[in-house]
């Protein structure tokens, strides 16, 4: 029983892992099509995101099996908890990673953002592509090194953030609305993707720590 | 022990009331800041939203310790990894209702949102205040009829979402890149606070029923 109980806990676990290679993989592909106004890639992501949701749906139906029948305590409660909290995060980030890919597909054949502040959104891409990384890394092998990497990756994203805003509204910045308007959405889903990043992070410490103190929602 | 057990699914139910109690107070009040650029009522807004996110932290601790002292099965278990959900929604609709409230405080004391656009704002705000209201009242009587209520009315937000877009890109929209930036996160962030409406209903929905389908995360 206990060896069973052990068992479920690692496909919680795997389980965690395998779809946080699915949003790496839809991120990577996401941020591909913004930036090279690829509108068959962008629709591939799109067409997927349900894939991550299905794969999100059975893992959190899996971890409430696990409540009813084990009844577990202490640090397995916590893990089991954490699993239904990590999975709400994956799965948010697949979603922005998929409203990038549909701003892509919106503007096709334009560009999503324009000249001036192509090279920071290329910049934010790969950073969230990193940050995908990083997050899959760290459901793999929890580790308080990654946890500050995390941190540390999404205050770069914030600044960048910020960076978007202030090209946009300096006085050398002259695109129409809709570059704006592109601009704006393309920031805010990079910058909350990394938020969820950072999310997880805290509820991976919770795990490591048993520090609830940490991984309050965000 | 049953007696107890029920008395603390009570408090779960009660504590899930009182935070939409707050996050409705924090709605009309942020949206009242951002209609009127009322510098003095967004301050109040966002020096509060620590009282939601540590209502939120409080509930789900009570929770977590019922799940490892009594071990719910069945319905009662769905109602302790609904409440997990719920106040997760909750303290993201307290998070929005601060954005908006940030908002208005940064551009003090210009208005948030251009002339043309600020009577859709103005819907959209009151049927976000409409839309806690309905949250308040569906945690505390569930009722397939305010699910369908709440259904209904994001239908309607997401209807003005679109319209700001519209308005924003339309030629005879002429603001600068300010006011675009502005009315794109704003509108962005009411809409999403409608969005945690329906998770919500969703969740109550699962409740009512023990369908899990419609329960998704989203």
């Amino acid at each position: 029983m206990r060896e069973l109980f052990q068992q479920e806990l690692q496909e919680l676990r795997d389980g965690l892992v395998a779809i946080s290679e699915k949003v790496a993989s839809a991120t990577e592909r996401a941020v591909t099509a913004f930036n090279n106004s690829d509108v068959a890639v962008a629709e591939q992501v799109i067409a997927e995101d349900h894939v991550i949701d299905d794969a999100v749906k059975e893992l959190d139906e899996k971890a409430i099996a696990i409540l009813a029948r084990q009844s577990p305590v202490a640090s397995d409660l916590r893990q089991v908890v954490s699993t239904l909290r990590i999975s709400a995060s994956l799965e948010r980030m697949g979603d922005l990673a998929t409203h990038l890919a549909q701003l892509a597909r919106y503007r096709f054949p334009e560009k999503v953002a324009p000249e001036g502040i192509r090279p920071t959104f290329k910049k934010m891409g790969k950073h969230d592509i990193e940050m995908a990384g990083l997050v899959m890394k760290l459901l793999k092998n929890p580790s308080e090194k990654t946890i500050d990497k995390i941190r540390e990756l999404d205050d770069e994203i914030d600044e960048l953030h910020l960076s978007v805003f202030e090209t946009v509204l300096s006085e050398e910045f002259v695109a129409g609305n809709v570059s704006v308007v592109d601009a704006t959405l393309a920031s805010r889903y990079l910058e909350r993707f990394a938020d969820h990043g950072v999310s997880i992070a805290k509820k991976v410490q919770y795990l490591l720590t048993g520090e609830w103190d940490a991984a309050s929602h965000d």
